[in-house]
């Protein structure tokens, strides 16, 4: 007769099988309340939640992720977490208990995130900038957390700069004296850049920071709201700050090294930075995978 | 008994129901030939097709769209179409053939297309466009047929261009005499236009001439390859066409009346031209849906 | 000298140039509060504002527009506005008396939405849907806003069923009264359907109605959280309740008749279905674009 | 005086700055042309290519990159490359070659493949896969390919198939006597599995027989076109086949032993299958990332 056990696909054992590294559901998307910094943030988090598989077992129950990202999510809400990646945290630890068979357990979540901007003089507005949450734990083995930001802004390219005013300086005498003073043309473009750095689950970096770190590499924020004057200084701005790529992500590193002087060596970061070029219908792309042992040993 | 007739769900009639505008399928991919100015072009389609349902009848012969797909793209290899947008008008015209039924059908079409492209003095590469074709025939009425392009170039603003230069001219006296030969910086970014035209089936209009349209109302054409020289050359020709999407539009609406003045009155043109501005995190966007005989009349 | 008025590049005059139908900005996202039903929902919201543009003007005033979506976003937190759709009007109005060159306003936005659901007997869960508004105004003309709603669900193909039917019926005699009351087999699969409805700008329609209607006209709803019991429910009510893309269009037709007897014969309605059949790799897809007036005429 | 070594902003030099692990461009589109079995497959290749760069240079030669590619799929059209990764390989040697001060080189393309198929009986129709391609090198330490593919086909679910056995036997006595022989009804669904290879250059490993294996791990392949008799006995075929995505990738893992058992044990593999689920809106998600030294061992 056919009893509840039998039902139980997912726990039938099996003979001779492969472990999988990575079981579970992707593409969950739930309302997520973040208290940061004294103020609720109603982020739209997208969600994967995956735990292991031994060989000896079918399936893993997929039913139990969401349930335990929707009791965490409503538990969050009683006791207000911090930040999306100690929700990532919580439901991660989570998915080990539930999961009885499973030794390894990972969540990521993502929302879009608001903070509020001004350019110097002009009017305030809320700018979208990207979140993203990693966590992972091996059973017995304590958890890591990531925490990652997206940031759009705005690059200015050094090179072009140069070959301008070189091209320009060859047709007419005298106009580095006469006009030196004349910021360049280049080309400028939208930029995407990420930064991610990932810590045991007792340290604490704060998102807004990174956020503020790469929106200071770039070659100028970008804003919703530029009056005339606010554009032409944005533009200003950008042409005398110029920036490859290469040099948006060096300066990320080298300003991580100085915030975060008591992180650990251990400590993995990630910075990809991302032109959607101008003059070009492909991008431009630069990258740093590293830790923070590794660039203060330069 | 169950006999094949039975079996026909789709047949089936309906009393009292509703008449359905477009039923068919979305997402059909196909790699299909074309033969253009003495050139093979090997496309990869993206296809919707669709015809309408009477009231009468419960459900549209799905399966014919795919069989009807497949047979006229092996027809088109036989006998060589000329164009994406001819491939759709036979398409579309078996597709009443076939759903006796049906008292329209609309077919649309999209794929990559590469043109070779050289900056002035450099080396040459092929661009990246979008074709877009689409077929539209009610029966006993004729046939329409769309013939569109989506071009990938470089806008370079000319509003913050004046208000830099005003702002500069502020600083020191005399700018605009020591440096008025020298071009202003401002901001500059991604541009991607679409430029649709909608004419009988006997008419031609060939992709690549709107194409040439479009990419000569930029502030530049965008390239693959760029030597150093090449990069400023691009620059500084962005810079001395500097363009809001209004302009873009616009000068491409009055490249057409040059071009097609024997096209008649009744032909249907679309422009829309949307710039990711460098400075926001939206994009600028400018759009005329309109007639020839419209824009001749102003 | 340059003064102010000359650096206004958009409101110079133009000669002899073209009409443009919009012009805008696209693509703008914003945390925005609704008060629904006597709760907060917290949307982010992607934006799209156009307005057009006379002949004889060259730009649009591009920041303005942002302005504008700014401060009506403020204001709708200090009066709080009921729908999307409410906040869209409140823009497309204030765009005109911003915009005074211009005739028409259109204002476009979408966000994701949750509401609470529990299959029957099973556990609650928040279910991702997706809200449309759009709001368009012609000055002097009264205001028109749209309702739209994105709803996922599953369909279960009713002609494979029968087919699977006579295939195993003509294998064995007797099937049919063996085992008549067993459900057959049958693709089903993810679907998507949209519902838009569009009226005057004092005439009410909710958006949890026109969900409510969607997902009560598929085979099944679909539900984040379902144990295994729930799961062999969801699964018999898709296939005791087969339906095509054309079934699920004319139902939701029939229900919008029942619900909005009092709606004006002029309102329009546009329905799409879109299945992303398991058996092939492209979708099945039905749409009725019509007026109340039109549907009850049939 | 300006030279031409000055303008070489790239290659200034820099003190006491960060290494970069990859700096190179993204999203390059180029027609290309393989030879494989015989057949010219024209392909539209998505194009990545990274170099890493050394702390003391400020900027990578961004323009080589593109030029590389450029001749490198020229070359390949005199010379005929036998498959999407040699390509890969042929530019990632070359950009070794072209950045003298990059120690590192990455390479990765991919592009939508066609390949005939016919259900049982059926209609011949050509179906969409996708080819993924990687290359990687370290300077003086050879060259490293991987060679994946992406396949949509179709997965029942095996476990709402037992419950709805369960529940519905549970209704009415003898059931299982009187029906045994019916297939039971289940969610199913689209579903898209990856499988990727690599492997050292000089191995070589056909994408076609990776489609094979995955296509043949599902519950059933999906096909453009299925007269009605075709549709029945692909729906027959899945339930009679049901498949967990846990069960797709250990099936391809198998398969993938017993086919390449002359493969060395250092060859990695990554398998991942994720299926559409109709019952939610979420996605099942499963993977495997391993060697088949670890395989082999289990």
């Amino acid at each position: 007769m056919t009893d509840s056990k039998s039902l139980d696909c997912q726990n039938r054992r099996l003979d001779n099988s492969f472990r999988l590294t990575r079981v579970g559901v992707t593409g969950v998307k739930k309302p997520v309340v973040v208290r940061r910094r004294g103020r609720d943030n109603h982020l739209n988090a997208l969600i994967d939640v995956f735990v292991d598989l031994p060989s000896t077992q079918r399936g893993s129950h997929m039913s139990r992720n969401v349930e335990v990202i929707t009791e965490m999510i409503d538990e969050s809400v009683r006791r207000k977490v911090s930040s999306l990646e100690q929700l990532a945290a919580n439901v991660c630890r989570e998915l080990l208990d539930r999961h009885d068979y499973a030794s390894y357990a990972e969540v990521r979540m993502s929302a879009e995130y608001f903070l509020e901007r001004r350019p110097d003089g002009g009017s305030k507005s809320l700018e979208p900038y990207r979140l993203m949450a990693k966590a992972t734990a091996r059973r017995g083995n304590g958890l890591m957390k990531l925490i990652g930001v997206e940031v759009m802004g705005m690059t200015a390219c050094p090179c072009a700069m140069e070959t301008v005013r070189h091209k320009l300086a060859s047709k007419g005498p005298g106009l580095s004296e006469r006009c030196g003073d004349i910021p360049m043309i280049s080309h400028n473009q939208r930029n995407r850049t990420t930064l991610m750095v990932e810590v045991p689950e007792h340290v604490d970096v704060e998102a807004d920071d990174l956020i503020d770190i790469v929106e200071g590499s770039l070659s100028s924020p970008t804003y919703g709201i530029l009056k005339r004057s606010d554009e032409a200084n944005v533009v200003l701005d950008a042409h005398r700050n110029p920036k490859f790529v290469e040099d948006v992500v060096r300066d990320i590193l080298g300003k991580l090294l100085k915030k975060y002087k008591k992180l650990d060596d251990s400590v993995h970061v990630t910075v990809r930075s991302e032109s959607e070029e101008s003059i070009h219908k492909h991008n431009a792309f630069a990258e740093r995978v590293t830790t923070l042992g590794e660039l203060r040993s330069k």
